[in-house]
C-alpha cells in the first residue's frame, strides 16, 4: 500500500466538509475538538519522547557504570548519583570498583579484574539487546532512519512502529549503549519518537486512517527524536526537514517545532543529567578564532568528507559480506564477536574506554583549571602521547563502528561519527597548538597575541565532529544548528559551516548517497528519492505495463462471483475499468479495497448478480437488479498520454505522491505504471546491469520474499 | 508568463543531455564549467550582498548622525568614526551638535535648534528617497517581499529586479533609514539581494533563461538578504524556506546556505560596525530564567499576537484608504506629512529619537556597570518614568509604522516590529522586576536567590521583540533562529519559542494571513498560496473556460496568414490544438512563443502556405509543401477529466507549478484553466461577493491596468 497525498487530502477535505455541515454551537465544538486532535497527539508524543529519552539516559548511564564498579549503598545508583553531593576533590567511598570489591591485591591484578569485568558486562549487555531484538521485535534493530525515510516517502512497513518495537527498542537502547560498542542512541531515538506518535494517534481515526496526515505527525515526531537526542529542538526540525521527511509542508514545520519543543522541555524537566540545562555539552570558550585557522578547519572538512565516504563504502561492504556469507544465519554470534573485540580494544585506550557521549563532551571542552581533565589531554608539554592515542582511537573507532552499524541491535551512527571526528579534530588542534607555541613568530600567527592562548583545541574537536557527521549523513544546515545547540558555541558557527560545506563536497565526490540512502539502497526499499537524479530519456510507452499485460475490468459482463474470483487470483492493488476490452475506452479505476468492500457489502445478493461499472454501453444491456459499482470507482484517475516522458511520470509520482498512473491515447487505456514500477525502473537503470524492458511479470509480486514492504 | 517546474526541468535535462553527449576531456570540462555556473552566481551574489549591506550600514549611519550634528574634522564621518579611539568617559570634541555649531546660547535654544534640524533632515532624507523611487525605479518602494513571494510562486514581474531597482533601492534605503521613520532595512535587503543575483545570473543563459533554476538562485539570494540584515545565515535560510520560497527542494537549501554564509562572511570582513563580530546585538546574560517567568513570557506572546493582528488590520485599512482617496495621487506629499509627524513625535521621546537598530540593541542589554545606559533605563528606583515612556513609545511607534509601511519609499517592517516588541517587553520586564523587589517573599518567587538579581528586563525585551515579529509575519522557526543568532542568547531559546508559538496562535485568530500575504492580497498579485486553504467543493467543469469560449487551433485549414492573424487578435499565451472544431479531439498544445517563432522562421514562405498540426485527418487533405507545425507543439500537455474536482486541479497548479491544464473526456477537449484562472476562482470564493461563474471574458486581459503582472 502506498499513499497518495492528493487522494488522502481529498478524503480529508470531504470529512471536514461533512463535519462542518451542521450549524450551531455543537458543530463549532465538534470542529474545534477535531482540529485539536493533531495537537493533542503532538503534545502527548512530545511528553512521551522526553520521558522515554530521560529514562534511557538514566538506565543507560547506570548500566554503563556497572561495567566498572557498583554502588555499595544502593546497587541501582549510577556512579554520579552514588557520589552525589561530593566535591570533586573528595573521594567517593560508596562507589567501589570490581577490582576492589573482589579484594584483589596488587595493582596489576586490579587492572586484570577490571578488564575482565568490562569485557564480561559488555558482552552480556550486547547479547541481551540482540536477544530482545531477535526474539520480540526484529524491526527495533539498527537505526531505523532508512526505514522511516521509506515510510515517509509513501510506503508502508507493517509493524515497524508498533508497541513491541517501541518497548524493545527503548530497552535495547539502554543495553546496547551501556555495552560500550561504537554506536549511539541518537538515530534510534528518532525511531522511538515515531513509534510513540504512531501509537498515540491510534485512537484518533481521522489521523491514523489518513496516510497523509499520519505522515505529517510522524515528520514532527522525528524532529522530537533529534530534539531530545542532542537537546536541540531547532536542529531536530531541520533534521526532519533535511534528512527524514519527503513531503514537508509549511504546517508540518510548525507542528514539528511544537513537538520538538515539548520533548526538549520535558527532558529538561526530567533533568537526567542533573545539570538543569538544555545545552548538553555546553562549552564556554573565552577566545574567538583567527583567520589563519580557516586552513586547518578546511582540512578538517576534507578529513570529514574522506571519513564519511570511506565509512559508507566499508560499512556497506561489510553489510554485503554479511548477507552473502554464513554470518547472516548467526546474528547472535556476530554480536558476540564484535562486542568481545570492541571491549578488548576499548579498555586499554582511555579515549575508547569512556562512553562515547562522555568522550565527546570532554573533547569539546577547553583546557582550564575548572574543568576536570579526566582524559589527560590538558597536560602542558605532554602532547605526543595523547595525540597518538587520539589518532589511534579515531582509526580503531571507525573500524569498530563500521562493523557495529548493521548488527541486530539498536544502534545509531550519529554519535560515533561525532566521537571519531572529535578525536581527530582534537588531535589536530593539539598539534597546531604545539606548532604555534614553538613558532610564535611565524607570519601566519601574527594575529595571535603574546602571552595569551591562541589555539583552542576544543574548537577543533567541535569542527571535526561536525565535519565527520556531515561526511557520513551529507546533511548541512541541520548539523550546523545541532552543533551549536549542542555546545552553545555561536562564535564558531562560521568555521563549522565551512567544514561541513567542504565535508559534503568531498563526500559527494565518493558517492552522492549518505549512509541512510546507502542503506535504503542496500535493503532495496522502494524509496523514490526526490533529489535530483537523472531520469533516463525514455518514453512512458517503452516502460509501462502495457494494456495487454494489465488486468482490467470490463464495465459489463461481470458477476459478483467473477469479481470475487478476480480478487482471489490477481494480486494487484487495483484495476482500471474500461468499457470493453477491445477498444479499452477508459472509464475509471477501482482499488482492491473498494472492490472488496463493495462485494462484501453485497454478500446477501446471489453470487450470479451482474455488476456494472457504467459506460455508454450501459443502457439496455444491463438487467435492472444488477449491482451498480460506480460509487466505488474513481472516475477521474490521473492519466497521461503514453507518449509522455518517463521524467514527467516520475515527477508526478514524486511531487504528488501518486500510487499509480494510467496512460491513455484519445480516451483509450494504453497501459499503467505504479510508483513501485517507477522505482524499479529508475534503480535498474542506475545499476545498469539489471535493466531490461519492463514486463508485467517482473512486477507481479513483491520484490523479494524477504522484503517486508507491501506490494502494490 | 508563468513558470512550470516540470516543463522547465525537462528543458534543463535535455540541455544537460546534449552537453554530456560528447566524449573526452573537453566534454568533461564543459560539464564541469556548466555545473559551476550556479555556484559562481551564488558566491558572487553573496559577495555583492555583503558589500552592499556594509555600504548601506556605513552611509545610513553617517546620514542618521547628521540629523544631530557634524564632525568638524571631516564632515563625512559618522559620530562613532569621528570619536573613534576615545574612551567613553572622555569628551569627543570633534563632533559638534547643530545647536553648538550655530552658537545658540541658552539650553532651551539649543534644544529648539536641534529639534528643528532633526525635523529638517528627516524630511529631506525621506523626500529624497521618495523622489528617487518615483523618478527612477517605482519597484524599489516598500519592502519587496510580497512581490518576491509572487515571483517565486511562479509569476513574472518585469523590471522588478533590474539594475535601476537595485541602485535606487540601495540609495533609497540609506536615506529612508537615516530619516528616522519607523521602518527597517531588513526586508528590503532581501529585495536587494534578489536583484543582485538576478543581475549576476544574466550572463549565464542556462540559468537566466530557465525559470525554475532562476528561482532556485533567487531563493538562495533571499537567504543572503536576511543573513546580512541580522547577521544570521541560518536564520536567513529558514526565512527563505518558511516565508519567501514556494518551491524549495533539498538542493536549494544547500545553495541558500552557501550564499547566506558568503554574504555573512563578507559583511563581517567589511566590518561596518567595527565590532569584528557576526552577532550584531550580542548580549551577555549571566543569569538563567526561572519557571515562574514563563507566565510573563506567555503574556508577551499574547501581546505579540495582538500587536501583529492589529497592526495588519490597521496597516491594510490605511493602505485601502490611501488607494481610495486623493492621497493616492500625491505620494510625495504623503511622505512629507508622515516624515514631519514622525520627526515631530520622535524627537522628544529618547526611545524614539535614536535609530531603531540602536534602540533594539540597547533594550536587549542587561543593566550592568560596563554597559552604557544611554537610554536611562538602568537607574535603580526610577521605574515609573521610563516604563511610561517605553509604553508610550511602543504605542506611538506602532501608529507611525502602520502609516509608514506602504509609503513610496524603501521600507521594511521587521526591525520596527522588533523595536515595538522590545519596548513593551522591556517595560514589562521592568515592572516585574520592581514587583519582585517589593515582594521578595511571594511564593512564586521562591526560586529567586536572595541578594542576587532575579529578573533580567533585557530578556523580556528579546522575547517581546520575537513575539512582535512573530505576530506580524507569522513565521515561527526562522524567528527563533534569527533571534538567537542576533543576540547569541541560547539560554533563552525556550522562552522565545513559547512566546512565538503563542503569538502565532493569537495572530492567526485575527486572520491567517501575515503582513506579506495581506499585502499580496491587497495588491491582488496572482499568488496561489500553497498553505492549506479550503478549496471550494466544485467540479472543474463548473469553473473552467469551456471549449466554446476557448480559442483553439484546428489541425488543418490554417495558413501562415491566418495564424499570424490569430496571434494579433488573441491575447492568450497559448492555444490547444484539436483535430477539428466539431468533435475537438485533442492533439496537443502550442504556446504563443513557439507559434510566433515558427511563423517568423517561415517568413520566406508565401503567406498563403497551409500549416498543419498533425492528427489522423492529415493524410490526403494536406498538400505536400505545407508547413509542418508539429515540432513546435507540446504533444503531451497535462490533461484531466472535466469531472475532476477543483481541488485536484489546484493541487496540480500548486505542486507542479503548471501554467495551464486542459480538460478532456475520452480524448475530446472540453475546456481549459490557467493558473491565474485558478487564483481568481479561489480568491473570488474567499471574498464571497465577487464570485460569479467564471466566463472567458473575465480572464481575457490583465486583472487591472495598474497590475504589473504579465497576463497569461
Amino acid at each position: 500500500m502506498r499513499t497518495d497525498w492528493i487522494h488522502e487530502y481529498t478524503i480529508e477535505q470531504l470529512r471536514l466538509r461533512i463535519l462542518r455541515s451542521g450549524g450551531g454551537i455543537t458543530t463549532y465544538f465538534r470542529v474545534l475538538a477535531d482540529a485539536s486532535q493533531a495537537w493533542i497527539v503532538l503534545i502527548l508524543a512530545g511528553l512521551a519522547v522526553g520521558f522515554i529519552a530521560a529514562a534511557i539516559d538514566i538506565a543507560g548511564t547506570w548500566l554503563a557504570d556497572i561495567k566498572n564498579g557498583v554502588c555499595t549503598t544502593s546497587f541501582y545508583l549510577s556512579h554520579s548519583s552514588c557520589c552525589w553531593g561530593l566535591q570533586s576533590t573528595e573521594q567517593c567511598k560508596d562507589w567501589v570498583t570490581w577490582g576492589h570489591l573482589f579484594h584483589v591485591g596488587p595493582k596489576g591484578g586490579i587492572y586484570v579484574v577490571q578488564y575482565l569485568m568490562f569485557i564480561l558486562f559488555s558482552i552480556t549487555f550486547a547479547l541481551s539487546a540482540c536477544f530482545l531484538v531477535l526474539q520480540y521485535a526484529p524491526y527495533s534493530r539498527q537505526s531505523g532512519i532508512p526505514e522511516i525515510k521509506t515510510v515517509l516517502g509513501g510506503f508502508v512497513i507493517r509493524r515497524f512502529m508498533g508497541g513491541w518495537t517501541l518497548l524493545i527498542k527503548s530497552l535495547g537502547l539502554c543495553l546496547s549503549v551501556a555495552s560500550g560498542l561504537w554506536l549511539g542512541k541518537e538515530g534510534p531515538l528518532v525511531h522511538v519518537a515515531c513509534s510513540c506518535a504512531n501509537l498515540l494517534m491510534k485512537p484518533f481515526h481521522s489521523i491514523s486512517r489518513n496516510e497523509a496526515r499520519k505522515r505529517e505527525i510522524l515528520s514532527a515526531a522525528a524532529a522530537a527524536g533529534i530534539s531530545v537526542a542532542f537537546g536541540s529542538p531547532i536542529g531536530g526540525v531541520l533534521f526532519s526537514l533535511e534528512q527524514v521527511s519527503y513531503y514537508f509542508p509549511d504546517k508540518t514545520m510548525w507542528q514539528s517545532f511544537v513537538c520538538a519543543m515539548v520533548a526538549a522541555v520535558t527532558l529538561q524537566f526530567m533533568n537526567p543529567f542533573r545539570t538543569e540545562k538544555l545545552v548538553m555539552y555546553q562549552v564556554i570558550f573565552t577566545r574567538g578564532w583567527h583567520d589563519f585557522e580557516l586552513i586547518p578547519f578546511c582540512v578538517l572538512g576534507i578529513m570529514g568528507g574522506l571519513y564519511g565516504g570511506l565509512f559508507i563504502k566499508v560499512n556497506i561492504f561489510i553489510a554485503k559480506l554479511r548477507r552473502r556469507t554464513w554470518v547472516q544465519s548467526y546474528p547472535v554470534l556476530e554480536v558476540l564477536v564484535v562486542a568481545f573485540a570492541s571491549a578488548l580494544i576499548n579498555y586499554p585506550n582511555v579515549f575508547m574506554r569512556v562512553q562515547v557521549s562522555e568522550l565527546v563532551a570532554n573533547l569539546f571542552q577547553e583546557c582550564s583549571a575548572t574543568n576536570d581533565d579526566i582524559l589527560d589531554i590538558c597536560q602542558d608539554g605532554k602532547t605526543a602521547g595523547p595525540v597518538s592515542l587520539l589518532v589511534l582511537a579515531s582509526v580503531l573507532g571507525m573500524i569498530l563502528a563500521s562493523f557495529t552499524f548493521g548488527l541486530q541491535i539498536p544502534a545509531g551512527i550519529l554519535l560515533p561519527s561525532m566521537g571519531i571526528g572529535a578525536l581527530y579534530g582534537r588531535a589536530m588542534g593539539m598539534v597546531i597548538q604545539v606548532w604555534q607555541r614553538n613558532n610564535p613568530t611565524a607570519w601566519m600567527l601574527r594575529s595571535c597575541e603574546p602571552d595569551v592562548q591562541c589555539i583552542t583545541p576544543g574548537v577543533y574537536a567541535i569542527v571535526g565532529a561536525a565535519s565527520a557527521v556531515g561526511g557520513v549523513t551529507r546533511m548541512t544546515v541541520s548539523i550546523v544548528v545541532i552543533m551549536f545547540e549542542l555546545t552553545g558555541a555561536l562564535t564558531y558557527v562560521l568555521p563549522i559551516m565551512v567544514a561541513v560545506l567542504i565535508s559534503k563536497w568531498v563526500g559527494d565526490a565518493f558517492d552522492r548517497k549518505g549512509i541512510y540512502e546507502a542503506w535504503i539502497n542496500f535493503q532495496e526499499y522502494p524509496f523514490l528519492d526526490n533529489r535530483e537524479e537523472p531520469v533516463p530519456d525514455l518514453l512512458v510507452s517503452q516502460v509501462m505495463t502495457r494494456l495487454e499485460d494489465t488486468v482490467v475490468i470490463e464495465a459489463t459482463g461481470h458477476t459478483i462471483a467473477s469479481l470475487d474470483d478476480l480478487l482471489h487470483t490477481q494480486p494487484y492493488k487495483g484495476f482500471p475499468v474500461v468499457a470493453d476490452a477491445r477498444d479499452a475506452l477508459l472509464l475509471g479505476y477501482i482499488s482492491r479495497t473498494e472492490l472488496r468492500y463493495a462485494i462484501d457489502k453485497a454478500r446477501n445478493l446471489p453470487r450470479t448478480t451482474e455488476c456494472h461499472f457504467g459506460g455508454s454501453a450501459l443502457i439496455g444491456t444491463v438487467s435492472e437488479n444488477s449491482l451498480d459499482m460506480r460509487p466505488w470507482m474513481d472516475h477521474t484517475p490521473m492519466t497521461l498520454p503514453a507518449r509522455s516522458s518517463l521524467m514527467l511520470a516520475t515527477s508526478l509520482f514524486q511531487d504528488l505522491g501518486l500510487r499509480y498512473l494510467l496512460f491513455q491515447y484519445h480516451g483509450q487505456l494504453q497501459g499503467l505504471m505504479t510508483k513501485k514500477d517507477a522505482w524499479f525502473i529508475l534503480n535498474s537503470v542506475k545499476d545498469e546491469k539489471r535493466f531490461v524492458h519492463a514486463t508485467r511479470d517482473r512486477f507481479a509480486g513483491d520484490i523479494g520474499s524477504t522484503n517486508p514492504i507491501a506490494s502494490s
